[in-house]
């Protein structure tokens, strides 16, 4: 959390560091910044001091907002510079940011983070290599870095951020699970071939799901930048097809939800998976949903402070081959059976640190404070259905863990007759 | 547009190009992909051949979609590399991409682009620079980079999607004008201390107005990832403060409206700034207004292809100046008067290629088949106002100017008696 960075840049022997781009686009601008909307700024963080935000005068009003010190970018104007030294953008904005770090006194080791252009990036990265030297190493990080190990563990400000995207992210499921139920059904269906009808006495099809989805997210002030997953059948087989919009909501036929909403203008994510079947379950996705929620409770009943996080995958991964399913630790690259990794650490991003992947130097463990999803699943798109189960988990400073998930894990959805 | 990369990568000198990201942070990966939603893929563009999706295989029927080559991550699996290299992950990072590329017989200078992590990217890119020379150059740009430059120009289903989106843009404000005009205003109210009144008889805020225009946003099929300024009165003075929610919408004071909206899930922004007063104008604000109506007018009047964007920007200043107002060119770093560049590209991203500022560098000039915004504005926080006035600007393969924006520009909103 914010308060380990400080322990953090001592254990990387930082004596300072610079984190740069915007709030919509870097997590960690967003993070330090605590989420007023901001273009294009530079954080300088020095150890037992407050951060310093440099930004445009345009944006002095959210920047206030920050609570942050802050200093204005025309204090050392690229475009002045460039000018001045008649040089090109690339040279202008390694000596404005030279000029920063100089006149803040900052020696030693910096490290870079932020978000950007990956190009511009390498090539700004470079040439500060270069100018700052003898008085300032640059430092990055590729894996575990300083801010993404920060925002594993969340304070009681994040926690309390996420429960509330928690429960507005159950009031769209609870919805649109009321939605489902009191659909009218194709007349004369018993069996695979009913399905839900519209309003106006038409198929019922994903296109309106994800309408009314999107919906109910805006009345629980809620949005969807990566859209969801709401797919039937075989697209359920395959775990990031999103779902045709043309799919009819047929009975019998199984859907995987799966629901990872923020708040409206940024935030914490949540992040959420059912599988459904109308009416009733074919009895191969009746026994894959029970196989996936017999894991689902072992890791559940399993977790422990301390532990490598890729023991929980390898645990899965064991448990489904002793049931007869193909996984990625047997049959590396499958498409079929339980086919991605168990978890992930969940935040201000969908997919953030820890990684519950089985890989040798995955050297991550579950950790206080730490929140993060368990989603098992088993995918057969030959078959013509995948199943997931998914909660977003916390674990809290005395070591216990909390489904933050309250909605109910009924496979049958009834419906109207 | 596209069918440029091919020339572009000449001029470059490339022999290829690497593209890498997600659909949801890196426009040039929307871009490339056409917008489905895909994470983490890598992409090989070689002159004249069709380009070469890499993704992961649960991204597979979103692949398929984008009607490019494909190929599966898994060939070259970066936890695979590590185990059997006993290496770090950005080692193997380095010898995937190394891999992919000599295993489609890529040699020569490559560039590199998309989005990430800066620390990340400096450290892959240099450990690129190692491990693939001598059969591979790596190439960064930092400006006027080939996609930012390929993206200036638009094809025409690109102008269609821009005509689109402003065409759903345009009945939000439609819809907003109509709700504040038939609002009921406060009783007694003579001048300015009268305000709009909510549907519970208490003041309408600015609050009440951003979730009018979210829920208008979602009938239309838009969203809002900057979310928008609608500013009142001093707050409409910084050009980028989104407005305070708590704020009473009271007659005669200053609204600043700017909505940069696109299609929910991705896609082309619209860019639109109205100014607006209830009911009546004071005179101050009705001077500025005219005056930038004037100024926005001389500019639509004298857009030229193949002039220097920055004439533009020099233009208004100079115009401004001779009405006494401040602005940047004659007061650097000014925060009233004209504080702003007047324009920027629109695309994939609200503020993208081609810039318009006025700094000795910039050699951008209008384009055939470009879209950009006109924006000119005056700010006075201390006198308790700001003006804007922005249209989406099109300038045909004729070289004629379109604005895309078709909504009346009228300073004053008349309100219920």
């Amino acid at each position: 959390m914010k308060r380990d960075i400080d322990r953090l840049m001592a254990e990387r022997n930082l004596d300072a560091a610079v984190v740069r781009g915007s709030t919509l686009d870097s997590p960690t601008v967003y993070y330090l910044t605590g989420g007023e909307k901001l273009e294009g700024v530079t954080i300088l963080l020095r150890p037992g001091r407050p951060g310093l935000l440099i930004h445009h005068p345009m944006e002095r009003d959210g920047a206030a907002l920050t609570g942050m010190e802050t200093a204005l970018t025309t204090q050392w104007d690229t475009r002045r510079i460039a000018s001045e030294l008649q040089c090109d953008l690339l040279t202008a904005q390694a000596e404005q940011l030279r000029r920063i770090l100089a006149d803040h006194g900052v020696r030693g080791r910096v490290g870079f983070y932020g978000h950007g252009e990956i190009g511009q990036a390498h090539a700004l990265l470079s040439r500060l290599e270069q100018v700052l030297q003898p008085e300032v190493q640059v430092v990055v990080e590729y894996e575990k870095d300083l801010f993404s190990t920060a925002r594993i563990t969340k304070d009681p400000r994040e926690i309390q951020a996420m429960r509330d995207v928690a429960q507005r992210s159950d009031r769209v499921v609870a919805a649109l699970v009321d939605m489902l139920s009191s659909r009218p059904v194709s007349n004369g269906s018993k069996g695979s071939k009913g399905y839900l009808l519209a309003a106006d006495g038409q198929p019922l099809t994903v296109r309106h799901v994800k309408q009314f989805i999107h919906e109910q997210c805006v009345k629980q002030g809620l949005e969807q930048p990566g859209g969801n997953i709401f797919s039937l059948g075989a697209d359920a087989g395959v775990p990031h097809n999103a779902g045709n919009p043309d799919d009819v909501l047929e009975l019998g036929k199984a859907i995987i939800f799966d629901f990872f909403p923020r708040p409206v203008g940024g935030g914490y994510f949540h992040d959420m998976t059912r599988t459904w079947c109308l009416d009733h379950a074919p009895q191969m996705v009746e026994q894959a949903y029970q196989d996936t929620m017999a894991v689902f409770k072992l890791i559940m009943e399993t977790l422990e402070v301390g532990k490598l996080t890729s023991i929980y995958q390898n645990i899965t991964c064991k448990y489904y081959e002793a049931l007869n399913y193909p996984t990625i630790l047997s049959t590396p690259g499958t498409q079929v059976g339980y086919v991605h990794g168990l978890a992930h650490g969940l935040g201000l991003e969908v997919h953030e640190a820890p990684s519950f992947y089985a890989y040798e130097s995955n050297t991550a463990v579950v950790e206080r404070g730490s929140v993060f999803t368990v989603e098992p699943g088993l995918y057969f798109p030959e078959r013509g259905y995948g199943v997931r189960i998914e909660d977003v988990v916390y674990c809290d400073e005395a070591g216990a863990f909390h489904s933050l998930t309250p909605f109910p894990k009924d496979l049958v959805l009834p419906v109207r007759r």
